[in-house]
């Protein structure tokens, strides 16, 4: 292999990943334990819902007709016929012109009546009920199936569960969800100067950042990390880590490599059992990233230092666990503000700033790609395209926030 | 207590929320499972990041003075003097001028250098190096301690640990990290109309959406979701089902009470066990809302319908699990956009009108407030204050997304 990268675009390596990464097989679960769970299979509605006509106010079922007119000085009167209970096993007697029928918010609505009067701008004396404002038919009420129709596709295969989504899996009867299996993710550092977290680094030597990194992102997009330590500059040692990831996982992230000998020996393990298909991207920071299959399962390579690696994450491996959970949903969180300061760039890659946004200012974080703090300090990132020079001042800008 | 509410305006129920909720008492956990954490305690640098000044490319180490003129026809010709092993133990010798060192990307710089020549613009011939460009002192390398300083606050209390914290709690040596303790959170669902998901509602039943929808929202903010179930009108078995959440539980969310016999039900239940401060919000939708403490513990009576329900939890509620989490730093995320629609509205209370953003549209989602499909058609909530009368077409509007 050659001292230069033959560096690929973003988009391309993106193709790759996404051509070499495997759909996901599908397992039950209990609505309980869905949430954040990407759906499998879309949803359809069991049933109409509401499944009767229903009130959204606390007060008096009325014919509209029989309100025309209505207001403080001259109230309608109408016959209190009776009142409609909640959670009843049997719809509610017919209601005759003339009358109308207490109904709570959210019971239903006997035939005939076609509005609720709140309580509110009612008054009942003795058996009648004085209503102060006319009505529009239809005022104050859901009409049955007018929220979902029984049928009706709810919710689509490939989305992540929201709150919402779970509500929505609640009402059409889903005890059980049909969602995507969880992806096992193996982890592998290697790189000579790592030592664990517990140890206190001598001489040029630095703690294991990224499998915490990696793992943290895994788990934030719904794929189960598996670590497998940290890998010193022991070819035969590397050998036998990512065998036994590759037996037990379903795609590995190999992080570190960050001079050339150490990605060349990665690369080297990926093809003896696969292939490499991207050996450099033309992604700053973020250049010696390695894509490639290995026994049949995706591997991803990525640069030793942390502040790269996180772009790398972000901006290359998220396509491999969306496609893994069989995540057709997930769109980065882009907010707008100005910038305020340039931007210079090289031509020819695509480049990622970290910024501060603070309120409308979007603010660069300059400093050296290798910059840990950054990743704290920022909100998210800023693209500048492959064929740009660079942004001004001034210029609206959309940040993607991590 | 009365028919009508004595509404109190949404940031004095929030005030009142912030006042009873308490803090939560701090763990230890294992840097393995502190990722969505709270950090309890704020975090210090134990050493110096990076703890030796290294360099961010593959290439030599030079004395910048040396490379003054260099160029692609008259390179600089520096004797190679030795390799910056990845990882070694002890520092490299100091380098003498005139001379240049290989260090890899990561590897340290020797005493002596004080820039770095990026690999592709040197040629070496046997011994020699020649440099083709002229370097500036400080260029291609991060000084020791540049990055954090040994005693430095790297992450304050408070904080909700995303990827990149994990990065720097690995980076500064904490292997375990205190965190406030998960919460636990009761949802009891009351309403003689509700029937269990997996039941087929007649009549004028429902399914008990709320209790997945309160899971989720209680799952998002990291408290843990304890379900007591269905609770119909049995003042007796609500009761006991009250009673048992206070006793196993820190806070409990009763959802339901949509009519007002029921709603005054729940108050009473509070109230006989402690104190109702607010019963009824000036906020749409969501007014019926009830906020106490029963034997000491939070308690929120949420309103019945799931729509209205979602809003008080991400309203009102997220307060009371902000608090109990120790999460002092987590906002929602704001996206602006120009309003599609105009938006009428009643002065006098705030309005949350669900809406949809494509692109920089931001469309409202109008209907009727018991809507469940807003739930998912949305993205997020537009807020209409209080004192206004609603927003015109046009307006450039900010939407918090869910």
């Amino acid at each position: 292999m050659s001292i230069f990268l033959t560096t690929v675009p973003v988009e391309e390596a993106i193709r790759v990943v996404r051509h070499i990464t495997p759909s996901p097989p599908e397992e039950v679960v209990p609505l309980e334990s869905a949430f954040r769970r990407i759906l499998s299979r879309d949803v359809f509605a069991d049933i109409d819902i509401p499944g009767f006509t229903r009130s959204v106010v606390d007060g008096y079922a009325v014919r509209s007709a029989d309100t025309t007119g209505a207001g403080e000085a001259i109230p309608v009167i109408l016959r209190l016929a009776g009142r409609s209970a909640m959670g009843a096993s049997e719809k509610p007697e017919k209601m005759t012109p003339g009358s109308c029928v207490y109904v709570p918010t959210g019971g239903e609505i006997p035939d005939g009546a076609d509005a609720m009067a709140m309580i509110e701008y009612c008054e009942v004396i003795g058996e009648d009920v004085l209503v102060k404002r006319p009505l529009a038919a239809g005022e104050n009420i859901i009409f049955r199936g007018e929220d979902f129709r029984a049928g009706e596709r709810v919710l689509e295969a490939g989305r992540r569960l929201s709150p919402g989504d779970m509500g929505i899996l609640a009402a059409t009867g889903h005890n059980m969800v049909f969602v995507s299996a969880v992806p096992k993710i193996g982890i592998i550092s290697t790189g000579n100067e790592l030592v664990p977290v517990e140890e206190v680094p001598t001489g040029s030597r630095v703690r294991d950042v990224n499998t915490y990194l990696c793992r943290a992102f895994l788990e934030q997009y719904g794929a189960l990390p598996v670590q497998f330590g940290i890998v010193r500059d022991d070819p035969a040692v590397f050998e036998k880590t990512l065998d036994n990831a590759l037996a037990t996982c379903d795609a590995v992230l190999i992080s570190g490599g960050s001079s050339k000998d150490e990605r060349d020996l990665t690369a080297g393990m990926i093809q003896s059992r696969g292939e490499v298909f991207v050996h450099g991207i033309s992604l700053a920071p973020g250049k010696p990233t390695i894509i490639g299959l290995a026994k049949g399962k995706p591997v991803i390579g990525l640069p030793g230092h942390p502040a790269s690696t996180f772009i790398v994450l972000m901006v290359i491996a998220r396509h491999m666990v969306l496609g893994m959970t069989g995540n057709a949903s997930e769109r980065p969180v882009v907010v707008k503000g100005i910038l305020s300061e340039n931007i210079p760039s090289a031509k020819g890659r695509e480049e990622y700033v970290r910024v501060r946004v603070t309120g409308n200012r979007v603010v660069p974080l300059f400093g050296k790609s290798g910059l840990l703090n950054t990743l704290v300090r920022s909100d998210g990132v800023l693209k500048i395209p492959a064929g740009s020079e660079g942004i001004e001042t001034g210029t609206e800008v959309e940040v993607i926030l991590w």
